[in-house]
């Protein structure tokens, strides 16, 4: 039989596995809950793996004792090399016919691999956001992903919280709002079901729920296609702030990433870029003023944003197969799907 | 007898009691616990306020069931009618010999009464952060206070986290830093005892305490006085953000108070105003363009920013006394400390 590689995308919510010829065609896809070894612990996200591998297998026809040549992770979580090194050993004593050989990588490092193998950008906004560059040699540059106490710039929590509190500086006179506040504010009364500032507060402490706050988000994302004024400038806010991201990691970046003949990629994820359209002022405006500074003039040609079309398992299971010598052929473009381009 | 007032100090952690004669003389003064009926419920606060004012009665040697004539009350979470209206109505039926009268009011008009029968503002910054203008017509105008999710720009905990922001950004490459960040660095990674940013996050969300994060102020307050260049930056940003709260009351004030002679009295509380000389800078910066603008340009004549060295149970005396049609003699230069005036 034919070499099948296993590869995992292991999320915070979810987890998925795919099974891999060489030739890059999909012979199984199964599902599981999260494997984030700090949220859910070790014993459990290994279980879970096991199980989805093993489904995976019986979908492809193969026999489950039989060991996968590799196994390459893609782990939300998967950050330390001395937690994901327990991880491996555990699974190796575990469950020995899981596979010969094991690779855990992060998140942002299985999905580049599914998109490119020359590195690019992963730029996430969702409920929260992060940032990761990653060059073809593997090396890394992160901004942000710190979480909404520290940040998370540019994410659904973010434009919900920069909305409310330019509700709640308008009131208080602290900070002039940019534009008039009336419809945000009655979004946010509507939304959180309150009728003044004060009965926010339960939502923003006792009863906190980052997800709800961050669905805000949403109405504001109406708002602004409504053509209030407020919340169109929060999202071209946003654009920018996410573009900051980028500029932060690029100075990391190698030579080839910046010269790509099709623009430097940049992998997004995360709801927030459903609203494209509102971002793009202030996103594109950012990166327009970083290529034409002295640092960059000449040297950052262009970028791609692209959403992916496969799960980054495909990723993991590529990088799981270059750990063991062996290699699958990916067909990138099928991979992804472009939705903005530029040349400077 | 002649008659003796009652004025109750009620705050989230502890609480005071004061009976006072008509010609200001403070005949008794008791403590308890936190009298906060948002935090300790309506049952709890007005026990502990019964039980102070009955052993005050007895220090000054009044029989306890003969009830005082008023009994006023500056409470912290002292704002909504309805609620104090039912504070009120049970201490009547359950304490039929507590007082004749009840008066609630909040801490902010508790603290200014007893500095100043004119008006004045209160400027908190402890380990949160809030501002009250009040009137001499008791009218209010109010910024911040919204806690940390919000804001609580100026307090204890908005310098910790400007501190640990600005080294999570220059780590990140997002936001260069103002200055040097070897020492905040150094300085976090001592008092939050920790070695990487990554270590940081369980303070921040699981094991989240806000007066601990608070609490690495003092140390950056330590660096500014030692000398360390971000250290003073922040504290005159903090100095400009704590007069910003001014700015945003200011036009809610009535002119007797922009124009009284010993400038606009300006009540400080909290421990972050231990650091004045670090503060100064900023704050008086942002006053004096303000004095300068258009708005306020010959109105706005100067401030006096003091400390209170009584109890605001004063204040609520005096307040309670008012409402019944008497008066307590207030000598209210004995009541504060003036440590800076400006005249512009």
């Amino acid at each position: 039989m034919a070499a099948v590689f296993g590869g995992v995308e292991g999320g915070g919510t979810h987890s998925k596995v795919v099974l891999v010829s060489a030739d890059g065609k999909i012979l199984a896809e199964t599902e599981g809950p999260s494997t984030n070894h700090w949220l859910v612990g070790v014993d459990r996200c290994i279980e879970v793996i096991n199980d989805m591998v093993q489904r995976a297998k019986i979908q492809a026809g193969i026999d489950p004792d039989l060991p996968l040549p590799s196994l390459g992770m893609s782990l939300s979580g998967g950050e330390q090399k001395e937690a994901t090194d327990k991880v491996m050993a555990q699974m190796k004593e575990q469950f020995p016919t899981l596979s010969q050989h094991y690779c855990i990588t992060t998140d942002a490092i299985g999905a580049i691999a599914t998109a490119s193998d020359c590195g690019g950008i992963v730029l996430i906004s969702g409920t929260g956001s992060n940032c990761k560059l990653v060059n073809s040699d593997g090396s890394q540059m992160g901004c942000g992903g710190w979480g909404h106490m520290m940040g998370d710039e540019g994410s659904a929590y973010w434009v919900s919280h920069l909305a409310v509190k330019t509700v709640f500086d308008a009131k208080d006179n602290f900070v002039p709002p940019p534009h008039d506040v009336a419809f945000v504010k009655q979004a946010m009364e509507e939304y959180f079901q309150v009728s003044s500032l004060m009965e926010m507060l339960p939502q923003l402490y006792r009863n906190f729920q980052k997800s709800h706050f961050a669905g805000f988000c949403k109405k504001l994302a109406e708002g602004a296609e409504a053509g209030d004024a407020l919340c169109k400038h929060i999202f071209t806010q946003t654009g920018r702030i996410l573009a900051k991201h980028v500029e932060a990691v690029l100075p990391s970046a190698e030579e080839s990433l910046l010269r790509s003949e099709r623009g430097l990629p940049v992998l997004c994820e995360g709801s927030v870029w459903k609203s494209w359209e509102l971002l793009k002022a202030g996103f594109t405006e950012v990166l327009e003023e970083l290529a034409s500074s002295p640092r960059f003039r000449g040297r950052f040609l262009g970028y791609s944003l692209m959403f992916l079309q496969q799960s980054s398992a495909l990723g993991g299971a590529c990088i799981g197969a270059k750990g063991i010598g062996a290699a699958i052929k990916m067909n990138f473009k099928d991979n992804v799907k472009v939705f903005y381009q530029h040349t400077f």
